[in-house]
């Protein structure tokens, strides 16, 4: 049982910071305050990992330590391959995670090649080493129910609670992003430990063991303008549609119907990701060792019923949506002919945002050191002053977000905003104002860098939501641009079959070469996003794109 | 109806050599000696295209001569989409063609996009701007009879005689190939101008129109000694079995029964590739377009007859071999549960190469003048004294191929060969010696750029068949090199679903810059397929990985 904890300061233990960042980033991953369980190696949703096991991890630290300034590392699926000559402008680190050619790309053969130690799921951060803990997800979540709440509340969720289920890795950041865009929230888990996690690191407020207990301080938040939650120990395809049925029993619920339905257990894994009814939590994990056809045989139906509940929400006019976790396909692979009544997020609430590059932009300081990143969000709010917006959210995340592992921010910006917050801050660790160097990457759910049909490129203008050659091009940019390391994957967050997208990261060392990478690779790696837009149609897309000069002239003309 | 011909000669119509390069390959894959259909901006393979439209294709070529030395052009299926800044020694285009989210990855949701304009089939070297006619596959195709020969008649084919269907893009090298192994061959084609074509560019000897003079043919060839070819109008469908039946019949056959059996029909692509029985080739082509389910069923019907003949012949002790065009995976598809009794001619007769790197290696010579591909044979010669197989190749290969298009050459070499071979083509460069600067390039058919588990990676030792990071990493390391182009495919020569592929192209421009490139590409690619195989357990991998000296800290310790 190895506890993993990243070097911190100014010391190199590798030969450049180059390599340093994704040595300690790789750490990170695998911090006992960031992973979900740091000894299995699985750093987020379900088994999402870092590396493949403990000896591929050992090479990988070796090999990050021995790597000279014109050397790249190879790693396919967690495990490290080889060590190239390449020059100083490339990727110190290439990943390619899960990949599957298409007719294989199927659960039953991942999971053979898995246990034959052939392969490794990435998810989306775990295997390409920029997971920064629940913090990254609530930025994103929280903007969904901002955005939810100015759609169909006029922008007040004051008074209005949240159904959801799931408190794992990124279901957990529900409630307190909830809570921030100002409602109450109610969150089913059936793993009290993850739930007591939430508790314990301040994103949920309250423990119930019963739905009236739950309902009953809802009632009492709502009533009050209080904006709280609580987590509800059960199981999400029982407690979805029991409120469904008190509400529609007619007798006044507690608290009155949700205003927003939506969930985020791991559905998109089958044998590892879903609870099924009327199984304990024991008996769960260890079937899935000896009997995964069965558990994964109970869970879909389970989802089946949950989806049916959720279905019935939004057919009785509750806002409802699926978060990404590929519920609706399972459901209607299992039968359930109107699974996707409900829209996902991403055409919903987070389209109009990629057509413009915005997407997830985060940053962490290698230091260690937490007046590190207070001292670039200061410097944020000076680089872009009107963005009230923005300094709401850093105000808030700095008042309301624990760090886990190394401290890390993160925020929502596009093109032509990116490349400047990042030759900031090399100017910053140029000058000495950091620590030390800081690494600046994102999820994979970003505007360019992935193909997710049913989740962030459900429902294109023109049909294109299967496309993959965008997240390919996106790697292969990246890759050419000079990032500090570049990965390629498979499933993510929906699951094997489901997508394909790209990972970058890049390291703000301070160096004057560090600055022209980061700016070709910021500019670039969100661009790519408002170009797959603007060749899918929209027109907000290709004003973006006129107004930031980019060249495209099949599309602009 | 537009011819394009390359430039020509030393004089540069773009801005430099690394973007000429890409400009005169991409112009000479629609050559009309070159391409099968250029009017369709068909290269080959049923309807593998360089580029989506004309209209792309004009932008393509008008960014490529606009491109600066630090600028990259992004290719999706086709369609330029940006121009983007990187760096000197960054690819100067990136490509990514017909790329599908897994699930999604079928004939059916391919061809609906392609209505739509959203797609285009890249094929392997016709979408990545690497195609030089039916020479390229000449090589492989005589090193896969000429291995046949070896392992079962004792490295004689005289006398002897293959059957086989197709005479496109791909398959008119087989009668060639046959003859320069030394066998005699008769060829199926279904469609008269294809047959007419590999007679006139001396690909093919004589045309017979029914069964019985094409096998009189044969028959008067082998017991005179003389290897000679002939195509027979027809559909293979019918003919395989016929044969059969006769040679069942117990009756003498002219030319006694086939020595080897294989098949180069496009089956990868059941609507355009594959004519079905019974219908005649225009009324097929017709029904393309008006009822493409149709013809589908038709043909995949057809294909079942074809291969249940070709397991026949091989349960008959006749060598029987698949040539990577899928036909076994559709017949099983269709019901015949043995359709897999005979292999694929990758581990039957490849794999030994691949496991030392060794493949197709291919260049051109941008001037446009054959001499230069005379003086780059003659020096391979002298850099490669002791390589005799080497050597007659390359002198059959001047005496009996004719160029089409710009000059080109191809052999198969390995790791630790291929950077030499450009070093020196880029010193020839530097020194006046040829006209003008060279293209190097390859397949995607070779050791570590595909991922095709019913070709090139069927069996695989540990199972990994189905793994595709390793195309992935394959790509993103040739950009990290720094190639000229990269591009990532799926589909290939097998079709929808079915494999992901890599391909690379360098400029030899004389200067001391491309050198640099030259050596790290030509030395990562080919130990890409060194590493993927040693990964898998092949113990020759691992000896060629030693003796090279490659860095595998997790494979070799
Ligand atoms: N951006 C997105 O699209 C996005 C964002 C966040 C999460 N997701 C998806 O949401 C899912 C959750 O992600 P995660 O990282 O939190 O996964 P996780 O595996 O860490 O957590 C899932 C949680 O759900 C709980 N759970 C499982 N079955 C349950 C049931 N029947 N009832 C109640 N609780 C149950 C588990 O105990 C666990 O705590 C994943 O599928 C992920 O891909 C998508
Ligand atoms: N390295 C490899 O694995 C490899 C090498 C060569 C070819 N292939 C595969 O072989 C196939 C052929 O390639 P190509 O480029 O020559 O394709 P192509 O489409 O240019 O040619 C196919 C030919 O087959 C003919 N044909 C179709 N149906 C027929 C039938 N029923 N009977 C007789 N003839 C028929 C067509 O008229 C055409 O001339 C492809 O599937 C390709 O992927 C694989």
């Amino acid at each position: 049982m190895r506890d993993i904890f990243p070097p911190t300061g100014p010391e190199l233990s590798a030969k450049s910071w180059q390599t340093e960042a994704p040595l300690r980033m790789l750490m990170n991953n695998l911090h006992p305050d960031v992973a979900e369980n740091p000894h299995e190696l699985v750093v987020y949703g379900g088994i999402g990992r870092a590396a493949r096991t403990w000896d591929d991890f050992d090479v990988i630290v070796e090999s990050l330590r021995d790597l000279e300034a014109d050397e790249t590392l190879v790693v396919q699926s967690g495990k490290p391959i080889a060590i190239v000559r390449t020059h100083e402008d490339a990727p110190r680190v290439l990943i390619a995670n899960s990949n599957l050619v298409p007719r294989w790309a199927t659960w039953d053969h991942f999971n053979a090649l898995d246990r034959k130690g052939l392969m490794m799921y990435g998810q989306m951060t775990a295997g390409s080493w920029i997971y920064i803990g629940t913090q990254g997800i609530v930025q994103g979540t929280f903007e969904t129910f901002a955005e939810a709440g100015r759609q169909h509340y006029d922008g007040d969720l004051a008074g209005r609670w949240i159904l959801t289920g799931g408190l794992g890795g990124m279901g957990g950041a529900q409630p307190l992003a909830a809570v921030m865009a100002g409602a109450c929230c109610l969150a089913v888990e059936c793993d009290e430990t993850r739930a007591d996690f939430r508790i314990r690191t301040g994103y949920c407020d309250e423990k119930a063991r019963t739905l009236d207990d739950a309902l009953a301080m809802i009632d009492r938040w709502t009533g009050a303008g209080e904006a709280k939650s609580v987590a509800l120990i059960g199981n999400a395809a029982d407690i979805f549609p029991e409120i469904l049925r008190r509400m529609q029993d007619g007798a006044p619920l507690p608290g009155g119907r949700p205003d927003i339905v939506t969930d985020q257990t791991s559905a998109h894994d089958p044998v590892h990701g879903y609870l099924p009814q009327g199984w304990s939590v024991a008996e769960w994990r260890s079937k899935q060792e000896t009997a995964p056809k069965e558990v994964e045989a109970a869970a879909k139906h389970s989802m089946r019923v949950h989806v049916a509940a959720m279905v019935d929400f939004w057919n009785a006019g509750v806002p409802t949506l699926d978060y990404g976790n590929n519920i609706r396909q399972v459901a209607l692979d299992e039968g359930l002919a109107d699974a996707f009544a409900f829209p996902g997020f991403v055409p919903a609430y987070i389209r109009p945002l990629f057509c413009r590059g915005i997407g997830p932009f985060r940053w962490v300081a290698l230091s260690g050191d937490p007046e590190d990143i207070y001292k670039t969000d200061a410097a944020m709010k000076r680089l872009f002053p009107e963005n009230a917006h923005l300094h709401r959210w850093l105000d808030m995340a700095r008042a309301r977000i624990a760090f886990q592992g190394l401290p890390a921010r993160i925020c929502w910006i596009g093109l032509g905003d990116r490349h400047r917050a990042g030759l900031m801050f090399n100017e910053m660790v140029a000058s000495g104002e950091l620590k030390a160097p800081v690494v600046i990457g994102r999820d994979h759910l970003d505007s360019g860098s992935v193909a997710s049909p049913n989740r962030e490129t459900e429902a294109m203008k023109d049909g294109s939501d299967a496309v993959s050659d965008w997240p390919l091009l996106n790697a292969l940019v990246n890759t050419a641009s000079g990032a500090t390391w570049v990965s390629l994957h498979h499933g993510g967050g929906v699951g094997m079959g489901y997508s394909q997208h790209a990972g970058v990261v890049i390291c703000a060392d301070g160096t004057p070469e560090a600055a022209r990478r980061l700016e070709r690779v910021l500019w670039n790696d969100p661009a790519s996003g408002v170009w797959r837009h603007a060749d899918a149609g929209y027109e907000s897309a290709r004003e973006c794109a006129r107004a930031h000069g980019l060249r495209l002239p099949r599309i602009l003309g």
